[in-house]
């Protein structure tokens, strides 16, 4: 690893020699058109958890994949992996460390003593939650009545709602099949009240465990569904005591914390960003009570293969990385504005939406980690629904749209339900299979037709993720190959990929509106329209 | 109607004089930076169903808009719907008419009779389905075991997927509340085998009626389901008669139509597009059943309210158009690749996956009516999430990435449930609408900041259509508005709006790799990697 001799430079993506070499060979040197002539079979990357990474479809030459790994060498991608791990300020906006990884993994060398104090916390805290939730499988802990709890409600949004609710819905029809699951889960996030009061319409008060997650514990969205609850309780179940029904995920220094009304509480840190916070309490709580606290270590231990992986520094045997330069690539050589997340699992049909975050809020950045404006395009677009779905919705507009959209597939070679030989169920999952294949072919080749209506133009990209079966192990290494992957692109871009200015504007204009300070005319003219009868 | 009088001509649109003086304009005439000069307030437009558009912070200029009045009308887009009303040809591709419109209300002016002919239809399929489901809700037609029918699982992929669960999902906190829920509904939709497993794993296969739902019959992923319902009956409910528990939505010419096993029909023809078919008996059947037929009617009435106003020729006087047009003087004059969907209300929380698959496989097209290829972008991307979740989650690039992407918000006053003056509900509504109108405002406005990580640049375009509250007859207007843009949008571009040639070559291809057909290496290649062991 060579990089780790030269000191660490933050440099812009533009200052680099490799980029400007990649904006010259781009025009000479694409696969395009000829993808028949590769053997898709063998460009395949180990992406940790059973899971395999496909590029042959990525229409790249040998010789732009080169010089794609010159420049991760020369902006030290594997490098400034490596001083995050350990535990330098790499959240600059906000002066933080970045500590995902530290919760699902040793640390990697020789760790500094507080990165071991940091991966002690973590491992407490997961110790609590392994003891709370067998208290709560076992009966030992009951609901205020008297009741055994089979149902909980994770209250909270963004990083607290998007990531865990995907995980869950992923593992739903494996844990019925395997028969691990414990309770029933839901989620309450919007602050539109119609969401609590669906979700409190289908559940018995007297058997549910509500989770209040937030890291500063004043998330508005999360304390109004609180209040919400509680008066649902009052109402409705008079004899269940809220305070025997209430758990917290939060910092030790959120007013949630130090709450008397909470039966147990789990702590996260600072360190732990919202939309990286899947694989602490916030999504550990929710994943172990609905399916185990085994599961949700399998989980942890699938996403730590793939934070290992990532620390190869030569791309072709580092998925991670390979995507996050072909992306980059995409972005900023052929100036692809938005890319498609094709999941080939319904189980995944949430977890478009959470890399929609991942991604967008990682990395919609206009500045470089200094504060300074940057000059090209950083994070695209993300989107996604499941295959195939997705083929009699959007696809129209990915084969013949008049933009290039780079495609993301993911693929599983086995169903989570088991079907037998013959049946119906297995003829699907073969042709869900057969569509994943032909889509990709469909994707990157095309078809020319004389017909314009009928013509096919191919040209575009894609990748694969491939798995044996949707197990916790697979689900934990897809998630942890997306967040390296966009670490890898913050790294390029030279942004902070860790905070998220961008969404306190509109925070505080709603307080503002909330508490009448609208002498600002625009504010007053669009409250007066929201408001007006 | 002055374009009434001349020949209608099909133009591309950069042949139009008025599209070159856009392109001139944009640069000097943009009321960027100044959106609080406008009253908000007063640039709005009846929508129907009481919903009204507000254009004010789309940031246009008035000349800006008067000129985009005479591209309305230098490419006839008026007269163009009138056309398609008429029942011509509108439908290049295919060779068929357009008539979804024609589902819900009277046709325009003097029909001619084959239009009331094909009216006349729609309504005896509508009236034949208005008395199965009074026999169904009374009880009159029992399941095969004699136990009165619950539950209603809807078979279908795309658009009669997407639309009817859309809509399904957006009345069900309303129906609770107000009392008017007759049924329980499920859908199924995906060929991957665990989507029907989760299904079926969740309902009585006794008191529920199977709704398979395909207009050519032969859809593989529909056929593939109902197969694995037939087979899971057999092994889990032997008592149950299958006959007695399947309806089809389809052709009178499709295999589904002439079936023996099949309770009962109904009927729906080429004219109506999938993604356009929400309110024929594809998104009808499992609407009426679920809350009656009365509140279809409703949904109808508001689509056909709308449709009415989208006729008027003044574009500051049509919401559909006036969106149409700002839409594309987004895509092309300002170069914006893709388009947000922002709903304040977690009702609509699929509302935006429909709307990804009617705008972007209608206009998702590299050619114009007559297959030649256009020289300008089409169709954009389109995405979105329910706010104030998004707020949480990719907003932080809609506010600061390196793209711009014009905003489409939705909104109602009241929500569907209701709350006392003084509870957490009450104020958790309050909330959301604040919310919405701080985000218009920090869209639009920006706030500039020395600190780059604290500056929000503004200039985002924002539309929003508000109503009272999401009533069925806001609904039917919501989708009818949206259907209405696309198709004018689509004939901005002269291109056909109404086929879907590009979602062939995929099922051609996967249909190639079941039958064995691999000849070609980059099949062959694919095929071995996702059935390799």
């Amino acid at each position: 690893m060579k990089d780790d001799d030269k000191p660490l430079e933050f440099n812009n993506l533009d200052t680099l020699e490799s980029y400007w070499k990649l904006q010259q060979l781009y025009r000479q040197d694409l696969w395009y058109g000829s993808p028949e002539a590769r053997e898709m079979e063998n460009l395949r990357i180990d992406s940790g958890g059973g899971l395999t990474y496909y590029y042959g479809a990525k229409l790249l030459s040998e010789k732009t994949l080169q010089t794609l790994e010159e420049l991760a060498e020369e902006q030290q991608l594997i490098a400034k992996y490596r001083l995050l791990l350990s535990g330098d300020i790499m959240n600059t906006g906000e002066n933080r460390m970045v500590l995902h990884h530290l919760l699902r993994g040793e640390p990697a060398g020789k760790p500094q003593q507080k990165i071991k104090e940091y991966r002690n916390f973590y491992l407490r805290e997961l110790e609590k939650l392994e003891t709370f939730c067998e208290n709560i499988h076992r009966g030992k802990i009951t609901g205020s009545t008297g009741k055994a709890f089979d149902t909980v409600v994770q209250i909270g949004i963004g990083g607290s709602d998007l990531g865990p609710r995907a995980l869950y819905l992923a593992l739903e029809n494996l844990a019925d099949q395997q028969g691990f699951r414990k309770m029933k889960a839901h989620f309450i996030s919007n602050v539109d009240p119609d969401d609590a009061a669906s979700v409190l319409q289908g559940v018995n008060p007297e058997t549910t465990l509500f989770i209040l997650v937030s890291k500063s514990g004043t998330t508005q969205e999360t304390l109004v569904n609180r209040r919400i609850v509680l008066e649902h309780l009052q109402v409705n179940a008079s004899s269940v005591d809220p305070k025997k029904h209430f758990l917290a995920v939060t910092s030790k220094s959120s007013p949630l914390a130090s709450s008397e009304d909470i039966l147990e509480s789990f702590y996260i840190d600072d360190y732990i960003g919202g939309r990286y916070s899947s694989t602490s309490c916030v999504g550990g709580t929710v994943l172990s009570l609905a399916y185990g606290f085994d599961t949700f270590r399998k989980l942890l231990s699938g996403a730590a293969e793939a934070d290992k992986k990532a620390l190869e520094p030569r791309i072709q045997q580092n998925a991670a990385l390979t995507d996050a330069l072909t992306g980059i690539f995409e972005r900023n050589i052929l100036g692809y504005r938005s890319t498609a997340l094709l999941p080939y699992s319904q189980a995944l049909l949430r977890f478009p939406a959470h890399l929609q975050q991942l991604d967008m809020e990682s990395n919609g950045k206009q500045v470089n980690r200094r504060g300074e404006p940057v000059s090209y395009p950083t994070g695209p677009v993300v989107f996604g629904e499941p295959g195939t779905n997705g083929q009699h919705s959007f696809y129209q507009l990915l084969h013949q749209g008049t933009d290039i959209i780079p495609l993301q597939f993911i693929g599983f070679k086995e169903s989570q339900r088991v079907f037998p030989a013959a049946s119906a169920g297995a003829e699907s999952q073969k042709a869900l299979l057969a569509n994943l294949a032909a889509q990709i072919a469909a994707f990157t080749r095309g078809r020319p037709s004389k017909d314009g209506n009928k013509n096919f133009p191919g040209g575009r990209p894609a990748g694969l993720l491939l798995g044996k079966r949707l197990t916790p192990e697979a689900l934990g290494a897809l998630l942890a190959h997306y967040e390296n992957k966009i670490m890898f692109q913050g790294f390029c871009w030279n942004i902070n990929s860790f905070d998220q200015e961008g969404v306190q504007l509109g925070k505080v204009l709603a307080g503002d509106i909330l508490a009448g300070k609208t002498d600002d005319s625009l504010l007053k003219s669009l409250s007066s329209v929201v408001f007006s009868e």
